[in-house]
């Protein structure tokens, strides 16, 4: 038994899997090459399978992530598995990361496959990975209902294959701690090659309990691998957060006695670009990266706490990445200054003309708005990610609106769809609501709207709004989102970010797995 | 030993002190009601002696509520113990919760009092609050990091004097389940007469544990108190999340075996209630409460979820309060229907004038909104409180604006200071931006704008925008929530409120405990 934690990052793909979260081949890239700046030892890229997107995505990461394993998921299939290993060929390092389920209910329901059919195509599939790699995790898929007999059967089964990587699930999020440490014991001491392997745990998070179960299966099931998503994004009630296992391990070291190879002042930038990209916000009492989970985070400075911060603090805010001390920069900030500024905030621009479009909008929202914070920047380069500006489809020139008390809301835009101008008018219940039906009368996507949401991204009433649109349609749901200092024109880059989405991407398959 | 777990709600207590959370007394006990109804046990409604508003607010609790124990935070002083008892005499049934920190750090830097000043202190605390009621609540703060023994010799001495029930705080979050379950165990084994108390856990959630730390200390360690609060809100990452261990408790009924009281199906009308009054909103991964905990409130009809329900989900949405089927009205639905509608949403207003006046408000609504949903008419009656309106200090009365391309964005806006229309108009960076300018031209309240944010309250683009506004001044944080169908109108109506707390409540003590 090793001493060192693996961290297994699943948010490009289980995290991918959130209604609402799929996200473009280049957030995609921008979210994995933030992930080795956090130093996650793996990084699950997708499900090569599943869409051609996907595929190009996996393929995409992998040709740059250096310092990370890169993995794609693969159902139990042959040629899940070789789609796998062709989108990860140019990878550093790779792992297959293949699964079927175990428990008598998904077996019989989803599966329609006897147990016997089942351990065949494990081992099968174990086997056929080892062919591309020598790195094959192996997921039995809601392992915490599954029988215990037969699971210790196919768990033996697939590392007698080479199986390096053995994750145990917990995919409706029903196990108790004290359960699910006990399970991985168990499953360590009666299977005679389970030191073969690394054990992992894949926790939901239903019950709130994700944490606490991945944890007890490290400290008492002898786990060295937990997934886990930032900001615990996921279906439902989402995965395992990072941050939270991460910060436990580290703050708890006595505890614990591991080590984990995290660069934890990367965890809220990671958690803001996350947040950004996908549009789900974080809540102000999530642990950690919750804007209150520290409280001068929160603009607060209250004597006693400055006084004797022991008292009520257990961790340093600085430490997991909240800055204290944000330069700002202004409109007679020059290039250098600038470029220096996003080397300090780890963001890395892919060549001299994404750097150009940049600083172009830095200027642009510099003159508009006297101070510009470290959040302005990580929006400035987030905002449907740099490079991907020239290509799309539709894109916001301008916009006027006005409601006046007594008189229908009114909206006016002008916009380009595939690099025509085009303009829209159009009244509604309010400004937003007369903006979209302005950009429908020119798009007739016909989408229906499913969220919207609004946060400022800075403090103060010079902040830009980031407006958040979730659209759905024909049974897919995209978010788009928009950062502008008037929140109204900031709603329409979002609807108009969210319909490129619509119009992008095809149709993924989305297997549930742990 | 009982086989019933006490549900002690702390949100109007700890949930308050977060900051930025403070409520009036209208929104404290239109909260309280909605406690009651959930049927916890216990509501702590205040601290009585932190500030004339907060013993108010607990005096008009304790007059209203009639099947939960009503309770007051005090310190261990003869002054706050008796504010409490006179804050809480016209309960039906009333608990004085007295506290003081028996950690070394906390003596010696907060108290600056030799542990056998603590002692004393606490015993004299409890034996002057047995003098009013028997329902005595002992806190030792900072337990989880206080000495075995002498948190030994406290405890025993409070419980000689009459506390029944002693209530384990791990403070600063930093406790493991397995620990945290090993100290009640040992406490309740090693003091004498510990089975004249019930013994309850206090957990805070910085390493996102607090929830399992609950259950552990009621698993391993006989706690048979859980303190927690609606979302988890509380300072810095929060507390434990009622929604979270009730449901946990709950849905392994079989690995608990305890009753629970809590009416589960009032959970998410509880949740929104609050998310809605004070601004701090879910995030939609959030275990139970989040728009994603189930899949089917996020308007996702997926065959394969649908088809095999149990494969991927361990409770029914409709257990804990989330409707399939809402009720639409419209302008055409009559008093009654509304009337109706409320009784079956669990909304009680006060009286005939809290329900004209919510009337007149649903009648204005449903002019300018086709379909009126369940969550328009939560938003309706808890924006300020109905019966409040009246009373505010600034009232908004109309808004004009509207931004051009290319000049910069002009609002008008009509309200009323004390009675007086007055008129103000700006420019500003945005029209949110010069709204708020056009406000301040009048009120010059100085204060700074931490957090705005914006939430659709329905699906759709006739969906109202529920804003939330942060100020601080002087060191004091306010919300302010306002909804509209116009989001910069909402976004006035939600500066005005916050102008109203910073105006009407006097700054209040903010004592840490637990």
């Amino acid at each position: 038994m090793t001493d060192k934690l693996i961290i297994f990052d699943t948010t490009l793909r289980d995290g991918e899997q959130s209604p609402g979260a799929s996200m473009t081949k280049e957030e995609k890239l921008r979210i994995a090459k933030q992930l080795e700046r956090l130093k996650v030892d793996v990084i699950e890229a997708g499900f090569a399978a599943s869409s051609r997107g996907d595929f190009e995505a996996i393929q995409a990461i992998a040709a740059v992530i250096k310092n990370s394993t890169v993995c794609s998921l693969a159902r139990a299939h042959q040629q899940d598995i070789e789609q796998a290993a062709a989108a990860l060929r140019s990878a550093e390092a790779f792992r297959i990361h293949t699964f079927i389920a175990t428990s008598p209910l998904h077996m019989e329901k989803k599966l329609r496959m006897t147990p016997e059919q089942v351990l065949e195509q494990a081992r099968s599939a174990v086997r056929h990975a080892r062919q591309f790699t020598n790195d094959v995790e192996f997921s039995p898929e809601d392992s915490s209902r599954s029988q215990l007999d037969f699971l210790c059967r196919v768990l033996e089964a697939v590392i007698a294959e080479g199986a390096t990587t053995i994750n145990i699930t917990d995919t409706v999020g029903y196990a108790m701690p004290e359960h699910h440490g006990q399970l991985l014991r168990t499953l360590r001491e009666r299977i005679p090659n389970s030191e073969r392997a690394v054990w992992s745990v894949h926790c939901h998070n239903d019950l709130g309990l994700a944490v606490a179960n991945s944890l007890a299966a490290v400290k008492f099931g002898g786990a060295r691998q937990i997934e886990c998503t930032i900001n615990g994004l996921g279906e439902r009630a989402g995965n395992t957060s990072l941050e939270e296992v991460v910060m436990a391990v580290k703050t708890r070291q006595d505890y614990f006695g591991l080590e984990v190879g995290i660069d934890t002042t990367q965890i809220v930038p990671t958690s803001k670009l996350v947040s950004q990209i996908t549009g789900f916000m974080v809540q102000p009492n999530k642990a950690i990266v919750g804007a209150n989970a520290f409280a001068h985070a929160s603009g607060i400075h209250q004597d006693g706490i400055l006084k004797a911060r022991d008292t009520y603090e257990i961790m340093r805010a600085e430490e997991v990445g909240w800055s204290t001390n944000k330069i700002v920069l202004g409109k007679l900030s020059g290039r250098t200054a600038f470029k220096q500024r996003l080397q300090e905030l780890g963001i890395a621009l892919d060549g001299e003309n994404e750097l150009n479009t940049a600083f172009m909008r830095f200027k642009e929202l510099a003159d508009r708005k006297a101070e510009i914070y470290d959040e302005d920047i990580i929006a400035l380069v987030a905002a449907g990610g740099v490079a991907s500006e020239l290509n799309e489809y539709f894109k916001f020139t301008s916009l006027t609106q006005r409601s006046i008390s007594g008189e229908e809301p009114y909206a006016c835009i002008l916009f380009t769809i595939d690099g025509s101008n085009v303009t829209g008018e159009a009244v509604g219940n309010g400004p937003v609501d007369a903006t979209f039906n302005a950009i429908e009368t020119q798009t007739k996507s016909g989408a229906e709207l499913i969220l919207y949401s609004v946060n400022a991204i800075t403090m103060g009433t010079q902040a830009q709004g980031e407006v958040t649109v979730r659209l759905s349609k024909n049974g897919r749901i995209v978010n788009g989102v928009g950062t502008d200092l008037d929140i109204i024109a900031a709603s329409a880059k979002a609807y108009l970010a969210a319909l490129n989405k619509l119009q992008s991407k095809a149709q993924k398959l989305n297997p549930q797995v742990g």
